[in-house]
């Protein structure tokens, strides 16, 4: 079954493809209901070669978990422009952030709702991933901080809860946007630059984050 | 074991004396982890009275969950003060979530983490709490904006993204001051209202939300 095939593709490239099949499965049935026989088949390979390849389906969703978390930060990392100002930049890494999360609803699933509630091994996978999101945001409020000229009165705490209060803000809106037909990611992501920037109070008084004007080389996904 | 003491109580005291147990346990050990026996012993009840009273551990659980949910819906709505402007109320009400979750840590691990973290039916029931609050949040966002004669800039939609927004930051940072040693209720609820309100934007240039002076009714929990 399928071992002619395999043998004319590297192992990293069926592997890949394996995993695809998974993080599709897993993502759109949820980690219980997904069944190995449902992964090879989509993934074009027999079940034996799945489990030679991967172990055992604990080790397969743990192996899509640390693929998705790693395309997820590098999307973000990516986006972000460094010579910026802090609104400039946070608004590039949110954009980045819900473009990914359109574009890859299964690997956001699995991130965000499969690998939370399917026991304590996959949650703290993906518990480290979020750490070092949140790091990075930290860093980039700080950054912005000083960069105001402001570091004594936002003290390091403070910024450690802001950055909290944004990670989990901008986590929320994802599950939102890729649930609500029509939410474009440029869509959440300007939601989320008027609360986070702006603030409340500013939108309420009528002055939305001027988000700059859309540039071409950024195509926007749709959700769903 | 025990029987005789069963008698000398009303099964409704003896059934929340089992459920503070469980909580307590569920809380701090996680869901797999926590035992029957341990549960049961807390209480300072048999097993077999938990078994007879809840039926089974996920009974058990699922009874935990929609306790601790009702608290702490039934906490927020009765915090938020509804004679006061749009942030006032938004303020009310996040000190009574904060100082909620910092007096039930055990209560939130389990709807945040444990309820989420293993199995479907345990994170449909919490998802249903998280609708409640989302729906509450975006009244409290619309009639404010009805309230700022500025409904037609603030389309629905919207409005619901920035509740999703507001209800994910304010869980993230429930998590974060649970597990920060000296960070109180006030100061989480306070980072939560610069954040929201305020917005990054005039944070940086000096200008977070105004609190209120501190009113003697309202005493801080102790985070931890």
């Amino acid at each position: 079954m399928g071992v002619g095939k395999t043998k004319r593709m590297p192992r990293a490239v069926r592997e890949q493809q394996m995993l695809d099949a998974a993080v599709r499965t897993f993502g759109q049935r949820g980690y219980m209901a997904a069944s190995m026989d449902e992964i090879a088949e989509l993934a074009g390979v027999s079940k034996p070669l799945v489990y030679l390849y991967l172990n055992s389906k604990e080790d397969l969703f743990t192996a899509c978990i640390r693929r998705e978390a790693r395309a997820l930060t590098e999307a973000v990392r990516a986006g972000v422009r460094p010579g910026l100002p802090a609104d400039g930049q946070l608004w590039s890494g949110l954009r980045a952030f819900f473009t990914h999360t359109a574009r890859n609803p299964d690997g956001w699933a699995v991130l965000h709702l499969q690998a939370r509630t399917h026991g304590e091994r996959f949650a703290a996978e993906v518990a480290a991933m979020r750490e070092e999101i949140v790091a990075f945001v930290t860093q980039l409020i700080a950054a912005a901080a000083r960069e105001a000229h402001r570091d004594p009165d936002l003290p390091e705490r403070e910024v450690a809860g802001l950055a909290e209060a944004l990670v989990g803000a901008a986590e929320s809106l994802a599950d939102w946007a890729n649930a609500t037909p029509g939410v474009t990611a440029k869509q959440a992501a300007a939601t989320l630059m008027n609360f986070a920037w702006a603030g409340l109070g500013d939108l309420m008084a009528g002055s939305p984050w001027p988000a700059p004007e859309e540039s071409e080389e950024e195509p926007v996904a749709q959700a769903g």
